[in-house]
């Protein structure tokens, strides 16, 4: 019993962790189309975002099997219930690299971004695609320690953020509110993105230690 | 044990329905302070957020009791799980009145709006309380058709949302960039409060129903 258990939790982190890497990729590819205004790939991303319905739908069911079959107690049902957590959280992700890839098809062939600040959502684009995987890796190892680090990328996330802001109030901004207008919402896209991979990380801490973030760093 | 189990259930449930009162509340008042750049209206918002983290750490004990004691079953089961997913929309939808009433605290003495737009708020305020209403009612009857009802209140939503858009992108646009990105993010806020109580809607049918509302639509 314990084991077939167990394989059916593995089996659900794998979904899990399928999620974030079809994020992450999904968002690595919008990223790609918004700076190059490049269509195939945006309709790409497009086309890919019923992947994650099916995902979304096939972890849901694994985690009412689950509690359903096999009754979980302590950190087995923290993990479960995590679980469903996890699913909103990935599938959020997906939808906001959607987002990304919307924008770039709708403003083709021209560029969504003014070139000035281009070098802004490559690194958001970088920064969002390392949290996904860093999101698997912490789903798979369960450490604490490591999904407390995602964090810290989203803390540099967040400082780009309130850059781009700084740039978009400055009186020099030449390119019209069409252009801040995408700027802002696009801005928004990546640092939810950004946030969602975070709570991740707090899940997994919560799983492994039935502790909060919170707790668990004034403990350590 | 049964009663027992129906009684924590119900505790929960109001919990639940308390944090949606609670996020209705907090975007009536935070539309308030942004319409008429009240900043004592807005620290009151942002002093009760405390209120809602507290309620969501309350529901989500609750919710862990009642599968760690009960290990229920079926609908018991979808509708504590459901439990788990509508205290993070709803603890969402609080976080999303907040950032109304710190942008309206952010420009106060100034409005952030341009008089012009001010008419799009107060219809999405007057929305987003309705439909933190809708949700706190459907979890309290479980009623699947009313819960069905709140997308339509969203579609007005939307309808608005995307005019208020082409407010923006009109070439008369006068108020410079900067009230822009402010009525951009805005406009987002609200939008995505109200998705936030249609999900919460989308999770009564299932638990109601086992079906999702698309599933229960194609049936009814």
């Amino acid at each position: 019993m314990r084991t077939a258990y167990q394989e059916q939790l593995e089996a659900l982190t794998n979904v899990l962790g399928e999620m974030c890497e079809l994020a992450g990729t999904a968002m690595s590819r919008a990223t790609q189309a918004l700076l190059q205004a490049d269509l195939a790939v945006a309709e790409e991303v497009i086309g890919d975002a019923e992947r994650m319905t099916r995902l979304s739908a096939r972890a849901e069911e694994q985690s009412f099997a689950l509690l359903a079959l096999q009754a979980p107690v302590a950190g087995d049902l923290r993990g479960v219930v995590s679980g469903f957590q996890i699913v909103a959280d990935a599938d959020r992700m997906g939808a906001l690299a959607l987002h990304v890839a919307k924008v770039a098809r709708r403003r083709h062939p021209a560029k969504a971004l003014p070139e000035e600040v281009n070098g802004y959502f490559a690194e958001m684009g970088r920064l969002a695609v390392t949290l996904a995987k860093s999101a698997h890796e912490v789903l798979e190892t369960r450490d604490p320690q490591a999904a407390l680090r995602l964090q810290e990328d989203d803390d540099a996330m967040d400082d780009l953020h309130r850059h781009l802001f700084t740039v978009l109030m400055d009186r020099e901004w030449q390119h019209g509110v069409a252009a801040a207008v995408d700027v802002t919402l696009l801005g928004r896209y990546y640092e939810r993105f950004a946030d969602h991979a975070v709570l991740i990380g707090r899940r997994v801490v919560f799983t492994a230690t039935g502790k909060t973030p919170e707790q668990f760093q004034n403990i350590g």
